[in-house]
């Protein structure tokens, strides 16, 4: 088993890298508190007897050999990048788990037959850049190197720009890296896990999400002279259509979920009508199918919105992610590892998206899921225990060892 | 009369400081544009003769000396900042109006009893330094100086900073300027002059505005794995009080408005269910009462959409400006002026707040309005003819000539 202080006394180190006031961590992809964390990750890993490479996206991968070199990886990892309000176990605990799986092989002097590999994968949360998952994307295909290099954040700045500013172009070609399974230890983010009272949720696959961006376009007018029957108020507007998002959920209850975290207006001033304005929407359902209806439902609602209010709008999808249904012998490792430890247990399907999403596409792949606090994450409030997560770190640890067998 | 084309030259040249693509302005106040525009304002009434000074305030007095010179000047102005997307009319016609009456005594030889001053009040539009009428304000005793100088930009720089930097830092004191009557030429910034036919409208009065700022409070959660029922979001309680606040004006219909201008939402990320959002409320009437109703209205509604939604709401009145009658005598050298010149005329109250609002606290004030294309304002759009601007200033002229002989 892995050694639960040691754990948590790495995840107590990282927090301090963009640690906020209220206890969360603000440490957006490639900003200067993701180079301290990746600096310390780099230490942390060599001193287990790791060498630690990246690649063209920037991902870290630490390796400690195995007896067979020519074996592809056993891979373990998340990101250790967060929300701009995040909390300090949403990523953090599936790589730090790792390294906790690394420290643990090393105490014991166990030697696997693969390599053993801890990868940090750049860009997930997407708060900094959008899409999320952004680099693991890349290395399972859903994304070329192109696109996901050339996205900007809110001031401009590219991917790429920040990449080599942190000196994190690496030779290897990401998407070149072989690998034999890959495990990723989460917080479930959600509240099932603590509502049923079990320490390990066996996740079975991830449900599908899609991102539009939507552009209500009226007129601006003022607001001291212009009669309301006269306006075309792009807020007015939008404030009905955020309604009728909301309206796609429920629609669709209580599998389907929609979020609206973004909006913008036009040109911004207390006494100008708004001409424009911009949202996000995100849209879940764990079966393709409803998801299908959720979007044909969205986009009805909006032109309905639109026709009434008399502005126009546009809405472009800038993100899908199907459902994912992930290797029956990766989450069979994981399912038996967590029965012989003893550990209340239960199948789920995550609602969050996570690297394994598109890793799962060119790697067997499962996840491990542990409770977080009332279910509340991409919160500051975010919280787990250290038996919790030594618990996930442990059945990652088993079903790592039975992978290295099969 | 004043020369029509030389007042419409003026307003091509002053329009291409801060000119914009869509043919509007972006010159916003004590902005390097602004500054731009000054200078010009400066130099051309020097030009007719006039000292140029400004006070505390960065307040500009453009002054022609007359025949009694203790006596307390004429003034006429408007201001010359803009709207983020502004037009080219908004302001800028009640200054050049007053240069074009000025350039008319000039070539004419005209010697008047008081001293004639054109001003330009610094921040009018409230685009940059909330509330709108600051300067205006600090002269009728509105608001103090202190509260006018701190306030702030959206990046923090203070309206005395700016004044500083742009050397508007004068030595006459913010309201210590003493005047006998005022006139402010305006485009009327709404549609009832063009509807009418009328080439002149007789501003009786101004209607009462009050300015909120509401804070919505709810708790940020995953988009993706929190039920729809587990969330708090302050987004989804914000876009019903939007329509709640549309409501509001049309339970005071036809004469009650209400406007939205600027929203935002923390933390803004795609995926993350909105734990913050703030938005501004402009409510207007020309009826006190009936604003003081609506505003019972407005609290009462955000209340009960907060506890529906089950979120946090406060709200901060930001400003208050009460319904306004203009001195009858001023407003009868309008309406007198208008008929000799044989103008088609009718009385109007203003839907949007100007200088002349505050500047009627402590001098005899009255306003001139000319028609606007489809009532458009605040908008890059916004446009008047030169035969409207003409008759607005001839009729400022003999009103003026008129408020010389009382
Ligand atoms: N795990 C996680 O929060 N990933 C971000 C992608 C998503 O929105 O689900
Ligand atoms: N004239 C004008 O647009 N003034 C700004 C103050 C207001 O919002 O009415």
């Amino acid at each position: 088993t892995v050694n639960g202080q040691a754990l948590w006394h790495d995840l107590t180190t990282t927090a301090t890298f963009g640690g906020t006031a209220k206890g969360g961590i603000c440490r957006l992809a490639l900003s200067d508190e993701d180079f301290q964390v990746r600096a310390w990750f780099e230490q942390t890993c060599k001193a287990l007897g790791c060498t630690v490479t990246h690649d063209s996206m920037g991902n870290q991968f630490a390796r400690r050999a195995g007896l067979q070199n020519d074996l592809p990886p056993i891979m373990m990892g998340s990101h250790l990048d967060t929300q701009v309000t995040g909390g300090r176990f949403d990523g953090i605990l599936g790589v730090l788990g790792g390294i906790a799986v690394l420290r643990a092989l090393h105490d014991a002097g166990i030697h696997t037959r693969h390599p053993i590999e801890v990868v940090n994968w750049t860009n997930e949360e997407g708060a900094r850049f959008r899409p999320p998952m952004l680099a693991s994307g890349v290395f399972g295909g859903a994304f070329t190197e192109e696109f996901a290099s050339s996205r900007t954040d809110a001031t401009g700045i590219t991917l790429r720009q920040e990449l080599e500013r942190g000196g994190f172009v690496g030779e290897e070609h990401c998407g070149q890296h072989p690998a034999a399974a890959y495990f990723e230890l989460h917080i479930e983010q959600g509240p099932v896990l603590e509502a049923k009272e079990c320490t390990i949720g066996v996740v079975t696959g991830v449900q599908g999400m899609r991102w539009y961006e939507v552009v209500v376009r009226g007129r601006s007018a003022h607001a001291g002279t212009t009669p309301m029957l006269m306006r075309k108020d792009a807020l007015l507007a939008a404030a009905r259509m955020i309604d009728q998002v909301n309206a796609v959920a429920q629609a669709y209850a209580p599998d389907g979920l929609s979020t609206i975290g973004i909006i913008t207006a036009f040109p911004a001033s207390s006494n100008v009508v708004p001409r424009e304005v911009r949202f996000t929407v995100d849209l879940r359902n764990p079966s393709e199918g409803a998801l299908q209806g959720m979007e044909e439902d969205f986009l009805r609602r909006m032109q309905e919105c639109a026709q009434a209010a008399d502005v126009e709008v546009s809405i472009t999808p800038t993100w899908n992610s199907s459902a994912v249904h992930f290797d029956k012998r990766c989450v069979a490792c994981v399912r038996e590892s967590g029965k012989e430890l003893n550990y209340s247990m239960q199948d789920i399907v995550s609602g969050a998206g996570h690297d394994a999403v598109y890793v799962s596409r060119v790697v067997p792949t499962a996840m491990i899921f542990v409770p977080c606090w009332q279910g509340i994450s991409h919160n500051e409030a975010e919280s787990a225990t250290q038996e919790d997560a030594t618990a996930g770190s442990n059945v990652m640890l088993h079903a790592v060892l039975k992978a290295d067998q099969e």
